[in-house]
C-alpha cells in the first residue's frame, strides 16, 4: 500500500460516480456444500458478476478475524493497524453519539458491590434494560458537569452504559476503573501517563459521585469505567482521496464509522430498499457512496443460514434499480466474513466484484465465494479497494513521469 | 520484498543466462471482448505460454498508475516508492543525456515576458522545434560556464529543452523558477535548504543571462526551470544481484533507466529485429538482458488498438530466434499497462510470463491478461520478479540454516 501522503498527491476530484455497497459479514462457509451466497437464487448479481471482474481480500491480514471498526477502516482506504478506535468510541458510536475530537468515551457497566467494596457482580446481575433508563435518567439529573468537565450518559443494554467526558485537556491512556474479576475491590481509573491524570481524576470523582447517588439500589449500586478512548485522528476521505462521500446505513455504529472519515450521514429508513431508494434520491449530490447493509452479519451472527441467504436475495432484487443509476463504478463486498456455522465474524477472506468499463472482465459467472477466488483481481488487501475504485473512476494521476 | 541487504547477501554469480523482455505497456483492454494481446495471433507466444508459469503483477501497488520511470525501476528489482527519478533527470535521460552523479539536472521552458516581468506565455506560443534548436545554439555558444558549474544545454520539442549543470556542489532541493500560472512575475529559483543556495544561486544567474541574450526575441525572451533533480543513489544491479546486465532498447529513455543502474548499452538498430540480433550477437558477452519493445506503448497512447496487435504479433514471430539461444530464464512481462482504449498508462496489473526448466508449468494455454490472472504464479509486485529471476538460475543462496 501506498502511503498516505502518496495517495493525497495522487488523488484528483473528477465527475465519475462510485458506490460501495458493503453486506456486512456477506462471505460464509457451506453448510451442505453450499454457502449463503452459493445457495442464494440470485440471478442480477449473477448477471453483474459475469459483466465484472471479481476477486478476494483480506481484511487486516491473512487468518485475522477483523472487528468491525478495523474491518470498515480497511474498506474505507485505511490502515486498520494504524488507525485504531477504541473501545469506548466504538460503543458511543454504536448508540449514535457523536463525538467531538476533545471528547473521551467510555463504557460502562453497571455493577453490584459489597459493604467492604468487593465487586461481586461485575453486570449488575444484567439488570433489565428499562431499569437501566430509569437510572441512567436519575444520574443525569443529578450529574451534569464536573469541574468544567460535561458528562454525557446514554443507556445500553442491560447493564450497559456510554459516558462521554467533554472538556478540555482529556487524555486517554487510562487503565480501567474495573478489576476485571468479580470477588477484588474495586479500584480507581489509574493514568498511564501525567497528560491523563486530569482525566482520571475527573473520572473518579464521577464514580464517587455515582456510588452516593447509587447507594441504595440492591444490585446496580456501583459502576466500572472501561475501554477509554478518543477518536482517531485520521485524515477525511475528503482530504486524502478528493471525494464527496455520503452514507447510507440503519445501523447507528456503521453511520459512526462513516462520520469519523467524514462521510455524510443520509437520513434512511429501515429496510434495504429504503436504503437503495436514498441513493436513487441522492445520487446526483455526492459522488462516492457507501451503502451498509447490515442483516447479512446479523443473521449470520445468529446462527440463521437461511434467513442470511434471504437478505443476500433481498438485495438481490434490488440491484437492478442500483444499475439504473448507472455508476461508473460499483464494489459490492463484505467487511469482513460471518458464516452461520460460526456465528461469529471470521477469518476467511471477503468476495469482491468490482463493475467498472475499465475493467478487463474475467469468465467468474456466479456469485459464490469460490467462484470468486478464481476472479481476475486475484486476492488482496482490503485497504486497497478505495485505490482501485479511484482508479477506474479516472480519479488517480500517474505515479512519477 | 526482502531488504537490499539481504539480497547483496543472498545474490551470487553464476554461469546462467537471463533474458527480460519488456514488452512497454503490454497489458489493454477488451475492445468488442477482446484486449489487444487476445486479438494478436501469437502462435509461438502461445506455445511458450504452454510451457511456461504466467501470472499477474503490480508495477507500484493496486490501483496506481506507474510513469516509465518507477515502472522499470520495478522491473529492475528496485523499490519505485525508495527511488525516485526527479522530473529533470527524467527528461534528460529521455534526450539521450548521459549524467553525472553530481550533475544537477532540470526541465527548460522558453517563455514569454512582458516588459514588466509578466509571465504572459508559458511556452512561448509553442515556438517550432527549429527555431528552438537554433536558440540553444545561440545560448551554447554564450554561456558555456557559470563560476566553476558547466552548463549543458540541449533542445527538446517546441519550447522544451533540457539544462544540465555539471559542478560541485550542487544539491537539488530547489523551488522551480516558474510561477506555474500565466500572468503572474517571474520568480527566482528558491533553495529549500542551505546546502541548495549555491545550486540556486547559479540557477538565477543562468536564468539573467539567457534573459539578456534572449532581450530582443518576439516570443521566447526568457525561460522557466522546473523539476530539479540529481540521480537517485542507487546500488547498482551488478552490486545488488551479481549480474553482469546489458541493455537493448531503441528509445532514450530506457537506456538511460538502464545506465542508471548500471547496466551496459548494446548499440541496436531501430526496428525489433535490430533489437533481437543485438542479443544474439552479444548473448556470450552478458548474463542479463534488458530487451525493452518501446512500440506496444506508443501504439496504446494512440489510441491505436490495431497497431498495437500488429507489434505484438511482430515480437511473437521473433521469439523462435530467441529460444534458439536457450536462455535458461525467460521472462516476458510489460512496465505497466497502456490499453488503447485509454490512450495512456494505466493501473491494471501487467501480465508475466516465465521460462525456465525449475517452474510449475501451469495450464494456461494463451497469451493474455484473463489468461494470465488464473497462471500459477498468482498476482504479485514487480519488484520481485528479478529475484525470481535469479532463483530461477540458481542464484540466490538459502536464507538461514
Amino acid at each position: 500500500m501506498i502511503p498516505e501522503s502518496l495517495i493525497k498527491e495522487l488523488s484528483q476530484p473528477g465527475e465519475t460516480k462510485l458506490v460501495l455497497l458493503v453486506l456486512d459479514g456477506l462471505g460464509g462457509l457451506p453448510i451442505d456444500g453450499l454457502t449463503e451466497m452459493e445457495k442464494a437464487n440470485t440471478p442480477n448479481l449473477d448477471d453483474l458478476t459475469k459483466r465484472s471482474i471479481c476477486g478476494l481480500t483480506d481484511s487486516v491480514s491473512i487468518g485475522v478475524t477483523p472487528g468491525s471498526g478495523p474491518g470498515h477502516l480497511g474498506l474505507f482506504g485505511y490502515d486498520p493497524l494504524k488507525y485504531e478506535i477504541g473501545r469506548g468510541v466504538l460503543e458511543a458510536l454504536g448508540q449514535g453519539l457523536i463525538l467531538s475530537p476533545n471528547d473521551l468515551a467510555s463504557r460502562g457497566n453497571f455493577a453490584t458491590k459489597d459493604k467492604n467494596g468487593i465487586i461481586v457482580d461485575r453486570r449488575a446481575g444484567r439488570i433489565p434494560t428499562e431499569e437501566n433508563k430509569k437510572l441512567i435518567a436519575f444520574l443525569r439529573e443529578n450529574i451534569s458537569k464536573i469541574d468544567n468537565v460535561e458528562i454525557i450518559l446514554d443507556s445500553g443494554r442491560e447493564h450497559r452504559f456510554v459516558a462521554i467526558f467533554r472538556g478540555k485537556n482529556l487524555e486517554a491512556d487510562i487503565k480501567d476503573a474495573d478489576p476485571q474479576k468479580e470477588g477484588l475491590p474495586a479500584v480507581p481509573a489509574y493514568p498511564l501517563s501525567d497528560g491523563s491524570k486530569y482525566a482520571a481524576d475527573i473520572i473518579n470523582r464521577f464514580i464517587e459521585k455515582v456510588n452516593e447517588l447509587l447507594s441504595n439500589q440492591k444490585k446496580a449500586n456501583t459502576i466500572l469505567m472501561r475501554g477509554f478512548a478518543k477518536l482517531p485522528k485520521i485524515p477525511s476521505m475528503k482530504e486524502l482521496f478528493k471525494i464527496k462521500p455520503a452514507a447510507i446505513a440503519t445501523y447507528p455504529m456503521y453511520r459512526g464509522l462513516a462520520r469519523l472519515v467524514g462521510m455524510e450521514i443520509l437520513e434512511t429508513g429501515e429496510t434495504i430498499k429504503d436504503e437503495f431508494d436514498t441513493l436513487k434520491d441522492n445520487f446526483d449530490k455526492y459522488d462516492f457512496f457507501f451503502v451498509h447493509i447490515k442483516k447479512t452479519d446479523s443473521f449470520g451472527e445468529d446462527g440463521n443460514f437461511p434467513k442470511k441467504v434471504e437478505i443476500i436475495e433481498e438485495v438481490d432484487r434490488l440491484i437492478p434499480t442500483l444499475l439504473e443509476l448507472k455508476p461508473d463504478v460499483l464494489v459490492i463486498t463484505g467487511d469482513h466474513s460471518t458464516p452461520s456455522i460460526l456465528k461469529s465474524h471470521s477469518w476467511h477472506p471477503n468476495p469482491i466484484l468490482l463493475y467498472s468499463r475499465y475493467e478487463r472482465v474475467d469468465d467468474v459467472k456466479h456469485f459464490s465465494e469460490r467462484e470468486f477466488a478464481k476472479g481476475g483481481l486475484g486476492r488482496f488487501l482490503a485497504q486497497n479497494i478505495l485505490l482501485l475504485m479511484l482508479a477506474n473512476g479516472l480519479r488517480l494521476k500517474k505515479f512519477g513521469a
